[in-house]
């Protein structure tokens, strides 16, 4: 399973890309970042955007996309041009029939690192020391787009096993309540035997 | 030429096709509506606007798009959303070639009807009696999407027109020139005639 990560702004956009083998072990294969405040008109740029996501898109094969949810500021201007950027990714992956999914940073912060508040060098050298590359190379929006991927996976593995786990628990929540129905048949069949008992002394 | 005007919203994206004659006349061509709240998840329905803005593209082959510019309310969420629909369309109009310009409600209705805070009821009503269609055969997402593509014609006709006029006018303002510099000379002619006359005189 190939998990692309995206995070968007208004300057860039990080992208990163994580293969998670069978085992379930997580690899870095890819990472960058497009640049979104070229010059140049609006139209350009993001006619560009979805050049260089198609281009990824088909260089590596992602199974998956993980969009970071927008922060929603008090500014309307800073959120429409996020939307132009966000649209241009959702209706090209869409299209490349990629399995969608959204985050907030401060989910996937908590994710990784426990701490929905975490710096993005805390989050950078958490990154590099589990999958496997030299943060100093990379770019912010690089390794936040890497640990949107990563936080992505986290939770496809935890609600997984949650499922099993809850497969296993229904199964034995099923085995409890049969137990109690017996012990409560046990007890009924004795109180009979003490009614009966007690029936027979009072004749 | 063909224009392609869109007026993007929350619920509906209105489209409407505008051929202008080689001698400037004005006629539309098509007119619609993409659904945008349609059940599904954002990304399928961004992509849905995508393959139906291509649709539109490939059967008509328009030259312009003109876009409505947002107006941007106080809530960021509203941009947001305008801001994905609006991304598709201008990625998608880049990528097919088309000379993309934006218009506000607000101008393309002065250009109109001369008053940039007219009903849609009104902007239909002119649109249908100027374009030679029955207003009452489309909704209001479509006869706006005419509106802008009819005051973008309207704007590119004034623009070429005083073009043309302001080089006749820098022609004219030559002349001007010409003759207020001719009349300096022939009064400071005259000056050098009556300063020799008042010399004469004082012979």
């Amino acid at each position: 399973m190939l998990i692309l990560g995206i995070d968007p702004g208004t300057r860039m956009a990080g992208y990163g890309l994580i293969e998670v083998s069978t085992v379930g072990r997580l690899k870095a294969i890819a990472a960058g970042a497009w640049q979104l405040n070229a010059k140049g008109e609006l139209a350009q740029r993001l006619a560009n955007l979805a050049i260089e996501f198609r281009r990824v898109v088909e260089a590596y094969h992602p199974s998956h996309l993980c969009l970071e949810l927008s922060f929603l500021a008090d500014n309307p201007r800073t959120a429409l041009f996020l939307g132009h950027a966000r649209g241009v990714i959702l209706s090209e992956a869409y299209q490349s029939g990629l399995i969608i999914s959204e985050i907030s940073a401060t989910s996937a912060k908590k994710i990784i690192s426990g701490n929905g508040r975490a710096d993005k060098l805390s989050i950078a050298k958490l990154m590099s020391a589990m999958l496997g590359f030299e943060f100093k190379d990379l770019p912010f929006d690089a390794t936040d787009a890497l640990a949107i991927a990563y936080a992505d996976a986290m939770r496809m593995r935890d609600s997984s096993f949650q499922a099993a786990t809850s497969k296993l628990n229904s199964h034995s929540m099923q085995s409890h309540i049969l137990e109690e129905w017996q012990n409560k048949r046990r007890r009924k069949k004795s109180n009979v035997t003490f009614k009966t008992l007690l029936k027979q002394k009072a004749l």
